[in-house]
């Protein structure tokens, strides 16, 4: 039996213990890897020195070998991450409906964990932590699935978890993680669909389509965001350009920052050109629209590509519309469905654009940067759903659960 | 472009703005189409006629025919499932959660349709009619891919559907009807993620294998189900008896149909032989292993491939257990996460079974047959989920939709 295989077969066997594992259980078992974690730091840091030092040798980027690299203190901080699930609600085992049918039939409709959740990611070891977290958390057993590049820090990384997992009481391999990191693995996990409930992929957008393209197990779609700023012809532009600046600037390099402005002709000539100059002022490159261009000749001109980009950094498209329908055309079109704004004190444009804008989430009057589980309260976040499958927007703990349905009768049969 | 890819674009404009009309409209839609159906029989009956003679030709079994074969009285039956839809409660817009954040932004999560919904299907015509139907009610446009067996049936089905909900207020294109018929139209819905955000199969198990293969696009598999009865060291056996007769023989060409009876050896010799002759009766074949065997000579002995059967037919796999555990590890080994009961008044066996059994639906003291839409009290199904993601079991309106995240602020950036 091929590795993939034998470490799906245990990851279902542990599966049905973890379902029915006990929150307490759980709990101290999270407690007792963050120590474990801040405990056996040199032993992790070391093994991230061969992965970073391999990384230099092979020319990985800079930024790629920032992802990569661990210290004490991104230690710790994995650590309190993990410490920080222990307070939030288990939903195994939450009762989300109940009723008797007219026969006495009792049916209640009670929450699982998915069962096997297999995590498919790229260089970030954190995600090692952080996905096993998340599942131990929901119940479900978990199949790490990362890239070379960090295969020895996920190596010590995972070594800890199932050692300090399954001395707190979790089942053997309630954590496993795959050491083959040739493509034939990743393929396999992807066909494995007795062994697996869902895939999760996370890391780039070539990754994610490539999961989405190849899986036979169901996958949730997460991570990539082109989002809409759009300035309506009755905008408060003094809240306007503080939310635009936040929305592209405060972090650019993540889904919900804002990549296209949408701005409508009959404020265009009010807001633009301070916007143009604040963005600029803020290090954003420009590229427009002719309707963009007449406020900054040196702009330049946008493309077709320009309309679909995900930037993920200082770079913001600018178009000029004629209309809020012109605006969530453009949307509705171009956009990847994450987050959109609609800055306006027109109530009427306020709940046109929430009902008809096809986006996981669709916010007025504030930046897009607030879509994330963390902002929305939900104490963690395992990614930001593209589809609307299953989970639509931030997904957290109950995201990761499915249900069941309870009956209960006294002997009736059908009719 | 091809017929599929043109029928994709239309049917996302046409979701764009069927998710927004009005549960009015809609119902009005519903009515129309059901009249409609009524009115213009002749019509259906005349190109029925044309598939059930080709299917003739060609040799279809006469359980084909049959489910091929529309008559006056069964059109008359699918327009009244439409106009039972109008009685039921629209899924969209229900607001699902709602909270404030700290700093006065206000979410809402709210229930959406889908969007474009596929459907591809075998023989039968109904489909056509009830899929369209529970799509439209929830605010889905729909692809129909069904048979080249019922195609002439299929077009005069959907044109009248399209007819009159379109003169009804419905979008255009709300529903369409690929009519290529050929594997690559199929091949080619599979692989339309722009254009389809979920294809349900609705048909035999080889269907649906290769759909849950091949596609590209979210699948929701369902159908398969190897439903079991346990009756237990503690079961009341003057219950036991009719439940299992009822599971398995009072419909056995359905999913949630028993296909292996399990009996814990205290109670074997108390509640067999009564069984196999009562089962024997309704004229069911037994397949059983030693311990069942040893209670009727004649009975043939099943193999490994018995127990993964899902029989559709009178045919019942039999087994003795040695404990709850035995039970409940067999059935997660062999079943299909469909619908499990067993039968006892042991309370701890009870919770034990329906906490460990990861099926669907876990039933106490009452027949499998009731995991069913209709049973459960949703006014309607499209199909019993087999998976954990996004929806498992019974699925009616609300499964048909996903949801959005409404925020409304005044100003607010992040920090």
């Amino acid at each position: 039996m091929s590795e993939v295989l034998e470490i799906g077969r245990r990851a279902r066997q542990a599966a049905a213990r973890l379902g029915t594992t006990s929150t307490k259980v759980k709990d101290e078992a999270l407690a007792a890897i963050a120590d474990a974690l801040v405990d056996r730091t040199d032993q992790i840091l070391v093994a991230n020195a061969e992965d970073v030092q391999r990384g230099r040798e092979e020319g990985l980027s800079s930024a790629l070998l920032d992802r990569l690299t661990l210290t004490r203190e991104r230690v710790a901080a994995i650590a309190q991450a993990l410490r920080d699930l222990i307070g939030l609600k288990d939903p195994v085992g939450q009762v989300l409906d109940g009723w008797t049918l007219p026969n006495g039939l009792r049916i209640q409709k009670v929450r699982v964990p998915l069962g096997v959740v297999g995590i498919i990611y790229e260089a970030r070891p954190n995600v090692t932590v952080d996905a096993a977290g998340l599942c131990l958390k929901s119940g479900n057993a978990c199949i790490l699935r990362g890239s070379r590049t960090a295969i020895s820090s996920n190596i010590a990384l995972a070594t800890i978890i199932e050692d300090a997992g399954t001395a707190a009481g979790l089942p053997p391999d309630s954590v496993q993680l795959i050491r083959s990191t040739d493509r034939e693995s990743a393929k396999e996990l992807m066909r494995a669909r007795d062994h697996v409930d869902v895939l999760i992929p996370r890391g780039g957008a070539d990754l994610i389509r490539t999961v989405v393209e190849e899986s036979m197990v169901p996958v949730i779609e997460t991570g990539v965001g082109n989002c809409h700023v759009y300035v309506d012809a009755r905008a408060d532009l003094e809240k306007a350009l503080p939310i635009l600046i936040n929305a592209k600037t405060q972090r650019p390099s993540v889904c919900n920052a804002a990549e296209t402005l949408l701005v409508h002709r009959d404020v265009a000539e009010a807001f633009l050109p301070g916007a143009i100059g604040a963005l600029k002022e803020h290090g954003v490159e420009l590229r427009g629209d002719e309707g963009a261009r007449a406020y900054d000749a040196g702009m330049t001109s946008a493309t077709e590509d320009d309309w679909y980009a995900e930037y993920l950094d200082l770079i913001l498209a600018v178009k000029v519309v004629d209309s809020l329908e012109d605006a969530i055309a453009h949307i509705n079109t171009y956009g990847s469905n994450h987050t959109d704004a609609i800055l306006t004190e027109d109530y009427s444009a306020a709940r046109k654009f929430q009902l008809e804008v096809d986006s996981a989430c669709v916010v007025v009057n504030a930046s897009t940067r607030f879509a994330d589980g963390g902002e929305f309260g939900f104490g963690a976040e395992i990614g930001i759903s593209n589809q609307k499958l299953h989970a639509r927007g931030p997904m957290a703990l109950a995201e990761m659960t499915s249900y069941k349905y309870l009956v209960q009768g006294t002997g009736q049969v059908r009719a």
